[in-house]
This record gives C-alpha cells, structure tokens and sequence, in this order.
C-alpha cells in the first residue's frame, strides 16, 4: 500500500505510521481522528488531533519528532509450537543528524531515529527482539525490566551481527532499552536508547498517548551537555507544538535519558498531572507540575486542559531547557 | 497608626508585618504571642515566640529573612459584580543587596526583597496580580498551579508597564511564581520569585508556619552558584536562629529556587519530617529527614521538636550548606 | 576464640564477624550457612550463600567490601540501674587505603574502614555510643534520628579525646552517622560515614541483609570526585560478585554519601525491586528499577531474583558507574 504524496523525506517506517493513523494524504486536516485504543479491552476512543503533512516533513534528518511522539512499534505476531510470539526488528545505525542550523552530530542509534523505536506489548506476551549491529561499533541492547541474565543485553555484539533477546514481558510498566556497551555514557549519550511499555493486561483508560524522551547531546566530548531535546531534536516542539484538544486526558510516557546531569524535572506550564511512578501503579502516586527524574528514571504523567491554547512543557532546571529540551502544547478547542 | 520605635532600616511593608504580629514596639520581649491560623476555619491557635526588635534590624538590605519567615500576603479583598476579588500588588525592582561583608549583588525582585512576598489565598478564590515593572529589563510573572495560557505570564512586560494576571486559586497546594524572560536562569537566579500558597478550603491544623525559599546566587556570572541562602540572605539564619517551641507542631513551606544545580536536598537536625508533597495532600506522603528536591519543586513538611535546645537545617549537599544555605532553630521549653 | 586459619590480613573485628556468621576456617565452601534474624522475634531464617575465604582475604586495605556487605554491629549488651544498654565503640581514624592499582587515598574514617560500622539497633533501645578520636584532626558524629541537641554530635572532639553520645534509638528505619566538622565535604568525602539502622520491634520478614554505601573520593582535592565504590573499594564487587541464592528475599539498605555529585541513583538489572522509604515503612511505598538519593538519602530495596546468573547493580548516572560505582550479584540456583 503506497502512499505517494507523502514527502519522500520521510522514511518508510513513518510512511506506514502515517497510513496507521489514518493519515491518507491531503484529505486530514481539519477533521479529528478516532483513535481506539490498542489494547485489548480498550474499547472507548480518545480524540487526537490529525498530522498534518507539514508537521512531518519538516526535518532532513529522517525521522521526525512529530511522528516519533505517538508511534508505538507493537511488532509482528508470529505463531510457534501454539505460542505468540511478538517480534521486533532493531538495527543500531550510525547516522549524522542536523540538531539545528549550525550543529551536525554523529548518532549512534537504533532504526535510525532518536531515540529508538518506543516498544509496546501487553504483560505476560513473549517478545523476541532480533537484533542486528549496523553500527559501526560494537553494541548491545540491555532491556529493562524482568528476565534471565543470558539475555540482559550487557554482552558486546559486533559490527554485523545478530543476535536475538528473547523474553515474556514482565512486569507492566514504563521500561527502556539502552545500548550497555563501555563507556555506557558514551553510547547511551550518542542516541542508541529507546523507550519499552509493557501495558497491564486490563489495559488503561482511553487517553491521547505520548512518548517524550529527554535526551543530551555531547557535541564536544567534553563529558557534559551542549544541546538536550525531547525525542531528538533540539526544541522541535518548541518550533512545533504538539497539538491536544480541550478537555481530552493526555498520557505522557516520559523518560529521562540524559547523561552526565544528575537529574532533571519535567514541568508543564498552569496545569497539574498525575504521577504513575515507573508506570507500576494503576492508581497515581501523586499530583503535581515538577518531578525530579534521575538518568534512566521514567513514568506515565497523566492532566488534560481545559482551556485552549498554547502551554509549554521543559525540565525547570532552565539551563537545560534553554538549550533544546523545550516545547509547546496546543490546546485546540473541543 | 505609625510606629516610631521601630528601626527606620525597616521599609514600610514590615512595619506593617510588624504590626500584623501584634508587635508594639518594646513591649514584646518574653511573652509569647498567640496566632490564630488566617484560613476561615482555623480557631484553635499556635504559639509562636515573639520576634524581637533586634532580629529585625540588622539588615540594611530593606528586607529581612526573619520578617520574610512567617510573613504572607493575603491581598486586598475587594468586591466587583457581586464576586470578592483577592488583589496583589506586585512590582518588579532592581536592587543592589550586600549578601555578606564582601558581596554585593545587584537583585533583580519583587518588592525589593528576595523571595518576593508569599501570596496566600483559598482554593476557589479569585485572584487578581497587579504587575508593575520598574526593573529596567523586560520581565515577566509566571504562576504555578491551574489557569488559562492568556494569563501564563510568559510575554514580557516592558520596563514602566503594568500587567494584570487575574484567575482562580487552583487547586490547593504549594505553587510558586517566577519571572519566565529568557534567559530564565539569569531572571530567576537574580532573585525574581517567590513563593504561592493556596490553602484547602478545610484549612490545615493549626501550626507554627513558615516559608523557606532555597535559592542560589551566581556572583561571578558563570552559570554556576557561588553562594545559597534562605529567604535571601546567605547564612542569616545560621546566625540568627529561629526560634520555636517545644513541641509545637511546625509547619515549613520548603521551595527550591536554584538554578544551575540540577538538585539540592532538604535536612532538618535530630528529627524527622512528614512530607506532603507539593502540599496536594491532606495526608503526608511519607516521613523522613532528607528529601531531594529538583529546581522549582516545593513541599510542606511537618515536624515539632520534643527538647530544647538548637538545631540545623540546610540541604545535606554540604557544598551548598557551606557556602550560605545553613540554618538554625533553637526550640524553646514551653 | 580465636581462629589462626584466616588470613592474618583480617583484621579483629572482621574475624569475630567471621564467627558470627559460623564461618570455622576451611569447612566453608559448598555448604549454604543458615542464617537467623538477629531481631527478637524472628524465628524463619533467609538462606545466604557462605562467603569463601578467598573472597574476604583479597585486600590488603585492612577491611573487605565483601565483609562489611553483611556485617551488623548490635553493639555490647549492659545493664545499668535496671536498663538495659547498647553499648558501641567507634574510632575515628585516619588511614591510607589502595583503592586501585594506581591510586592510594588519605582517608579519615571510622574503625579502619569505609564506611564505618553498621550500628544497628530496636525502635527504643537506650544506646551508648564511645567514640574516640584518634583521627589526627577534629571529628565528630553526627547521628540521623531523633535525639537532644546535647548529642547532636555537631562539636568538634578534639584529637585523642573521647566523648559519649547516649540516646533512644527512635524511630525505627534507615539511618546514618557522619563526621559534621567543615568543611564537612571533606570530613564526609574522606570516609568519615556509616549506616545506622534501626529495626521496627516486630523485626521484619526473614531476608538475606545487605549494607550498600555509595561513596565518592575526590582524589585531586579539586571539589568533584574521580573514583566512586560501594562500600569502599571502588568495582570490588564487580570484580567480586555479591553471591544471592536464586528466589531469596534480598534487602538491601542503601545510602547514598557521594559528597560534590547533587544525586545519585540506583539500579538493579532484568529485576525491580520495592521501596520503603528511609526504612520508615513496612510497606512498600513503590516499585521501580531506578531510584533517584541525594546526599544521604537511604531506603530498604526489597527483591529476589528468579533465574541463575550475574546481573549488574550501578547508578544509572554511567559516569558515577564507569568510575568504580558498579557491582555484580550471582544468582545461585536454589
């Protein structure tokens, strides 16, 4: 299924993203999608407001931030020996983005994009991930969350090799997967993580999901920070706000993946949210608009706006927003 | 209704605190004053030790961390259409503070004195802010908590304009409002911000209550701290304890407003605090007698002392408490 | 009793350890040692793997990280006018320790070994705590807890005297002693720091007990630290895997006194693990994998890991990591 008036710019993966959400080309704006929920027993829908075409062909860098913020890879299903088994396919790449008009970097990272592929499948499925290094350097993938120490991602793949981690997901959270190859700071700082959720089998309510990863950029191997962003890009939202409608719940899976700061918040501007830590709860732990998340540190932040227009969203450590990791919602009217 | 005893290093807004606390001039000294809680239901009182003359004079810098302590500004209460509004008058200045016997450091504040006045109202109030500028660079208020973006306080106000940001108190909790002019870090680590209380309609039992604003000051301009204070002044309370009696119930409004550190952590001496964080709950959320607090986050922390005597409180990052985030309470038998 | 197979390069306390654990020289290996909750009321025992000679004989520093890992100082029992009390002797000392094949390290510390000895005691048993400075500089201890401001251990002990600190161990939880003469960056970076815990009086559930001390060395005296460890030594037990038997309930007390770095956090691998808060708590007040302390911050982390291997523990601050504060568990099977 070809989709030809999609900017070439962007590559396959978002190419099928667009068609998952309905995308078909010039016929989206102006009218809202219906989202269904992806788990099982999510039967209600959230409203989303429709990508346009413009909002995803504006980076050269092949990926883009807009379409990375509500893409969740849930692989392929595959049947063995009367067992499903769900699979992804992750590629370490070395690529060189553009992170603004002066600044290009040399990225390590999976598929291509900053960060990876955000992984989704439901508690208790079996996952294989296969695994293949086109890096350059050696790699790995170190999963978080429960399984055997065989497949725990510490051990070095190298250049042009496969290999497969294969596990049940467990425990229902919000998880990562990181490159454990020394100096972890290094490979981890250059881009190859992603995010990893695993939903409660009884799924959560409908809501307007999201992916922010905050992430620092070492331009100058200094061992610290020249540019953050959220989701790759320095101050992509900022630029392009990510737009919401009035009074529809939002769900940030949010995850801290920046070295060489201690730690950061995440803050939204003249409204709360509720904090689910590390996505382990069904219920919040508590309500408020800064939360301290140290390197690796990750949670489901739930609010939704009652009135419309335009909100930022960036760590309150302002150092570290001023150099990239800011961005913008737009509340549009319901 | 003037007060001629009263030092005339002390500017009018604390005579009038003064006044406010029952103090008369001389006759202070040895009996302790009774408070009765400001919120509409609160009738049950707390005993707080008079604050003597001598403790509120001896800054020449026209604001005073012991008379910043337990000073909140509950507005002007004016009727419109029928609705009582609650008005702040709040202006942006430019001062020169000595913050010991070799710094000088030119604030950029609120009301000339660092943390600006601690606005307090009741959920559901309406609140009326009255910005004016006279600070010679654009800035800007930005609250914390629940309100329509028109009113975010993110534009600037230019030098000699007024602004007014006008919205409900929501919800209930510790928020805090800050200047929101870029470069952020340089507006808020100049001293342009301060803290925002808005109780529970129920009210919260009766307590000792004080505010402690951690903030930091980069005197050489290079993005990073070289002295910390409370309320404003490094080391005043080190040096000036604040008094306390046994075994009442103390209640600290605790704010970070450092810039450049990513976090600092709160400490109380020989004691352990309950923790209702952001100040959302009725009920702590924890007890414990070090909390990690990242910029911008804000909790109330419960506590009474059983014996006599005196003891610390700073943040446990001991380079922080060293160089001026150091305090003292000295707890008095009742 | 003594006990002339082990190494001589153990010193007293780790071969009266040796005893307490029911080590008996070379009958050792390959036999699990049962061991018994050491609070009143614990009857079940936690099977914890025996610990070879070999692993606690490898360094010459005069202390062993695999030692210290499992090693509770209950103190001595007396009974004074119908009271009991526990009774502990602690020594400021200054000592030179190898901390790697290149690097020797000045350091002030408590009985030879950083960090000090684990005191640990019941919620309301009176404790008597001798400590002697034979540190070469001014000391004291500063104990967490609740306590009167006459033992708050804030005055300086002056080299070769000795002072006693005498209090009620309350409230039951997680907490720490330190040096607090300034520059206390440098008391506290230099060694001079220990955990204190003190057990609810119903004890909790049988468990293999383990002490981590996260510790920074500033090396160069420049106010940042190159080298960090657990419990001392920095990689000792990445070169030393920690041995747990498979399906063990593990409970880890951890401290966080890296002195300079604003926070830290901690990590496990393929596991999570449930907090309680500064021990405060006998339910767990959440479930993660990574964990953000400042500065003497300290929780129980509860876990057990269901399948055989090795499986790292580090800050997720990779550059803390990369610099000695890494470790490895062996999972045996059961």
């Amino acid at each position: 299924m070809s989709n030809p008036s999609v900017s070439p710019k962007i590559k396959p993966w978002s190419r099928r993203q667009l068609l998952k959400w309905g995308l078909t080309g010039t016929g989206v704006a102006g009218a809202a999608l219906s989202w269904r929920g992806l788990t099982n027993k999510s039967q209600v829908s959230a409203r989303i407001p429709p990508i346009t075409k413009q909002a995803l062909s504006v980076t050269g860098n092949g990926f883009n931030p807009m379409a990375i913020l509500r893409d969740f890879d849930y692989g392929t299903i595959k049947h063995e020996n009367g067992r499903k088994i769900r699979e992804f396919q992750l590629i370490a790449e070395s690529s060189t983005f553009q992170l603004n008009s002066a600044v290009s970097f040399v990225s390590w990272n999976v598929n291509n994009r900053v960060p990876g592929p955000t992984l989704r499948a439901t508690a208790g499925d079996r996952l294989r991930i296969i695994f293949r290094n086109e890096g350059g350097h050696s790699h790995s993938l170190h999963f978080h969350g429960n399984h055997r120490s065989e497949v725990d991602g510490v051990k070095p793949v190298r250049q042009g090799k496969e290999v497969i981690y294969e596990f049940d997901a467990e425990p229902y959270g919000v998880h990562l997967y990181h490159c454990h190859i020394a100096p972890v700071t290094r490979h981890v700082s250059k881009g190859l993580y992603g995010m990893f959720i695993i939903d409660p089998p009884e799924g959560r309510p409908p809501a307007d999901e999201m992916v922010l990863v905050m992430g620092g950029y070492d331009i100058n191997n200094d061992e610290s920070n020249e540019l953050y962003a959220f989701n790759g890009l320095p101050n992509y939202y900022r630029d392009h706000p990510i737009q919401i409608y009035q009074n529809q719940l939002v769900r940030l899976y949010v995850l801290n993946m920046i070295e060489f700061d201690p730690a950061v918040t995440f803050h939204i501007h003249a409204n709360m949210f509720r904090v689910y830590r590390t996505g382990r709860t069904l219920k919040p732990n508590e309500e408020t608009d800064v939360i301290t998340m140290g390197t690796a540190e990750r949670h489901i932040l739930e609010f939704s706006y009652p009135y419309p227009g335009e909100y930022m969203f960036h760590p309150h450590q302002d150092v570290v927003a001023e150099h990239g990791c800011m961005g913008n919602f737009q509340v549009i009217p319901s």
